[in-house]
């Protein structure tokens, strides 16, 4: 906007950068920026620099770690006989807020995607395979899409050949909620994969 | 997060005091900057820096500026002659945006909140009155809630001592809305200030 600083505009344009922030509120937090004490903003762009310099992938499981190896990798009291497969490091994140898994991850970095070029090489395939010993379990936990299935059914293939339990996360109606809202498909794959009572 | 590497806990944390990012939208955020290219992310981070160290208000009008006189107070073509009283430098914008208005403005810097502890002095009233001189036209602009009704009926009488055109925005049906939506108090004014056609 022509009646704005140019430091202003900048600001404004590097919020609009960020996903799920459009024009109006990257124009709103740049205000806010500006009334807020200059120390605190230097808090929030020195941590933006320290994230980039500090955090990088575990060398087992992929996910985000300051150190070599991730705390959920080093942990002596989780499970390393069941691997949960997820796509990206944030799955993990979903999935350690529920307190409900006890065992380690492997994180894939992307879902296939053939016309976007993203073949097995891309993903980290070839480490899972190398980390999948006979005895183990793998839970498949991409995402219920179609980049999400072709990635599951893909290492399914793949993984088949080894003694291990392998297995996807459970399809069905989310809890609380009304039927009315879901799906055909979810419906189908509900009433397919009904539990005994 | 347990979980995660503190200084990916450090950068949510910073994203969530942010005005309207909860805990899971900074976490996405996080994880945005963390797939992000380090020199972007500098970008960013040099862009919040800049801002703080730039901009600061004008000495006339009280908005922002990286000089000591705003772009719009500096403009020729502007009438001195009408000055458009917001609350806050970001309603300039909204003003601006609307490419209507070619008068100056006068930044308040808040409104009267007498149990805040904010009176007349804590905003830039001292400031307008010397800048409003006889023939000049006034608009008041502050939010039409309470506190901006407050503010505009301590400017009116403050300012109706001079020989001056004081207005205030037009309170009515805003464009293109449905009557069935509206508050009974807008109503009540829309029809008290119809205008003849």
């Amino acid at each position: 906007m022509k009646s704005l600083p140019k430091s202003a505009n900048r600001l404004i344009q590097e919020f609009s950068n960020l996903p799920g922030i459009g024009r109006k509120t990257a124009q709103r937090l740049t205000f806010h920026i500006l009334k807020t004490d200059s120390e605190r903003v230097s808090e929030l762009s020195k941590a933006l620099l320290n994230i980039k310099e500090r955090v990088h992938n575990c060398k087992i499981c992929y996910g985000i770690t300051e150190e070599n190896i991730c705390s959920i990798c080093k942990d002596p009291n989780r499970d390393k006989n069941v691997i949960c497969v997820v796509e990206n490091s944030y799955d993990i994140i979903i999935f350690e807020k529920t307190n409900g898994f006890q065992g380690n991850y492997h994180v894939l970095g992307g879902t296939l995607s053939p016309l976007d070029g993203i073949g097995p090489e891309e993903l980290n395939v070839e480490s899972l395979l190398k980390r999948v010993n006979d005895g183990m379990e793998v839970v498949l936990a991409t995402n219920s899409n179609v980049e999400g299935e072709t990635t599951a059914l893909y290492l399914t293939k793949i993984l088949s050949k080894k003694q291990i339990v392998l297995s996807r996360l459970a399809r069905g109606i989310p809890i609380g909620s009304d039927l009315g809202y879901m799906d055909s498909a979810t419906l189908i794959r509900a009433m397919e994969d009904r539990t005994s009572v």
